[in-house]
């Protein structure tokens, strides 16, 4: 498997596209287009928030109950979120002003919405970007870095990762983007991600791969703990590269899988850095534990502690509040036979042992938590099972993006 | 039932004392004692934390195995959290050396703590403190102001109640103080929290009554979701008012909970509306519910959610973010029945009807979200249960506060 520099167009048979709607704001590249040349089986996963925006209802019924898929439209400023019937007839007409403009069935049409929960969508500016989307697109680099750019919101880098790999001799390019700041705490699923794959697998497989990876991948991201509306991953193999044609577990299932797992991991943690506000991608690591479970849960609660993020923006070795956070979390353990470590590209320094401080070195700790990216490793000793999450540092920009993000 | 101006030294029976120890800071008041002239009944909940800190596990034996409190010693500074087996020496020398100063049994002490996790405390300061306590003590409204103080840490006003009412024939009076500002997010109890009383219950209905009211008091508050290691709550009671004993439910010990739920909502109110770094106090109120637990659910999520809070601190009328959290809570609703009120002392306004805005002017949300106290209210329509939750905004000081603590 090899990294290349590319996104959702690297794979064979995607273009892409990107164009300023004036949607919410005026010239502001906010809406991208995702074609595909042949139809795709497409695969998706949803968030699990009870109030679901329109775009998720929508793509759950083509992804469920359709196959065939050959884009994906999306739009930043406004989520169609609560938006009640007209919300959802929304995404109807952008599915037919797409069909039309593109040549293809309305029910080949993916979209997804990001941004201000409430509003109605313009429906004038959204099919005056459909037009636009459809003549720009373009099979380059370039196409798929301005798509990127145009699904943002608070982000402030686009967030793209490529692959190539081989299956049964035929080279496979699996590629991807994703926008994701704030209201980032997925339960199923994630914010909007966009995974494009030439690789031939069904779409029973496909689906079993993606819904397989986000357990480990952007599950285990957590920028503040809100679940929004939107999150949705969609993923689309277009089958040119030509291999044979994945329908069961086994070896290429599993390399498939592999490349799907090295995407969405690079998407999970380009999230978690760009967190709102975040100065650190705080990663945490729970080993030695008795189940996936009890890794998972310890993990994630020490990932949304306000008080843990709070610490790592002032580069404090508090780890007492590691523990506390692993302490109210649900899961079972023995506080009292706890290692603690602190590890970035600075070294890894050990804090705490069986649940008391080592008598570490504060300066050397703080050195430590200075980088830009930090991790906490906490062993329970009860096992061999682990578990890994990503977020990042609680800070001023965080409480100053959210005070006023809807004016 | 008569609110009246006093602290832990208003009912009969009880004296309290503050000194400077120099535990963590110099010349900053950091203990304080209640004693109680005669043997009382006490009951206690605690923190659900697994790392529970050395004086919850020293106050739980003596609450659930002994009888007759006499004395509560706080210190603050430091939590005696994370301290293995040198810290629950601790609490017992502490007991040790109060029983000498004031000539009572060892099992008649309470201790509590709160401050930094992890440090230990230096055993001579402490027993220096103990000394001028108990030569301290006094019944009048100075010394339990004084207690009040000598509690706090992060907190920024002391925080006391106190209660009159009438139980066969005889003036019963209940009192508490209580601190926290920070990691509060109680689970079965909270944060520091001492109540006293000289109505005459028995040992056993003082805990029903305490265990009864605070899941609708100190258990719906949270400033940060993070649940201590220290939280402690304990009720003292002299039996000094001379009402007929108090042995089962009925008229009294419903007279009795309702004072004591009056006590423990004007602590968590003032806990809430002092969180780190807030500048109002927000109440999240569900109503129409099927059950209390949906209603419960519904509000402490609400409550905790980052976005709800920070939008509270940019006196925005975000409704799409109160409606996430209360969809991704884990409890069911229709989100496309749900009416939504903003409400403080400028008014009431009617935000959302059947899950859509109802065009309300955002000025005159944002005049409503201005002031010092803010309720939301949301009507799920279901059924005629309800809960409260209290929490607080989000705001630069709270990332402040928390990113330095220790230093």
């Amino acid at each position: 498997m090899k990294k290349i520099d590319g996104g959702v167009t690297a794979p064979k048979g995607f273009k892409a596209s990107s164009a300023a709607a004036g949607i919410k704001y005026q010239n502001r590249m906010d809406m991208a287009m995702i074609y595909a040349e042949v139809p795709c089986h497409a695969a998706g996963t949803f968030t699990t928030n009870i109030v679901k925006a329109a775009p998720v209802k929508w793509d759950q019924d083509i992804v469920y109950n359709h196959d065939g898929a050959r884009a994906v439209i999306v739009n930043s400023g406004i989520a169609n979120a609560c938006t009640g019937e007209e919300g959802f007839s929304i995404c109807q007409k952008t599915a037919a002003a797409a069909a039309k403009a593109l040549d293809i069935p309305p029910d080949s049409v993916l979209v997804a919405s990001t941004g201000v929960i409430g509003m109605q969508i313009p429906m004038d500016r959204l099919e005056g970007g459909i037009e636009k989307l459809s003549s720009a697109l373009a099979d380059g680099r370039e196409a798929a870095a301005s798509a990127a750019k145009a699904i943002m919101t608070t982000d402030t880098l686009p967030k793209e990762t490529a692959y190539t790999f081989t299956l049964g001799g035929r080279e496979v390019t699996i590629a991807g983007m994703c926008k994701g700041s704030g209201m980032i705490h997925p339960n199923m699923c994630t914010m909007l991600g966009f995974i494009t794959t030439d690789a031939c697998i069904s779409k029973e497989m496909l689906q079993k791969a993606l819904s397989e990876t986000i357990v480990d991948t952007f599950n285990m991201v957590s920028v503040d703990g809100d679940t929004s509306t939107n999150d949705t991953v969609l993923l689309l193999s277009s089958a040119l590269a030509g291999n044979p044609e994945i329908t069961e577990a086994g070896e290429d299932y599993e390399t498939f899988k592999a490349a799907l797992t090295a995407v969405a991991t690079d998407l999970s943690k380009k999230i978690a850095g760009d967190g709102e506000g975040a100065t650190a991608l705080f990663e945490v690591r729970i080993i030695g534990a008795e189940s996936k479970a009890q890794a998972v849960t310890l993990a994630k609660s020490v990932i949304t502690s306000s008080l843990v993020k709070a610490a790592i923006y002032g580069h404090d070795a508090n780890w007492g509040r590691i523990l506390c956070a692993m302490g109210y979390s649900g899961a079972t353990f023995d506080p009292e036979k706890v290692d603690l470590y602190f590890e970035s590209a600075a070294g890894k320094l050990k804090i705490i042992e069986n649940g008391i401080s080592t008598g570490y070195s504060e300066e050397e700790a703080t050195r430590i938590l200075s980088e830009d990216a930090v991790t906490a490793i906490a062993d329970v000793k009860m096992g061999d099972k682990s578990a890994t999450a990503w977020g990042c540092d609680l800070t001023y920009d965080y409480v100053k993006i959210n005070a006023d993000y809807r004016s």
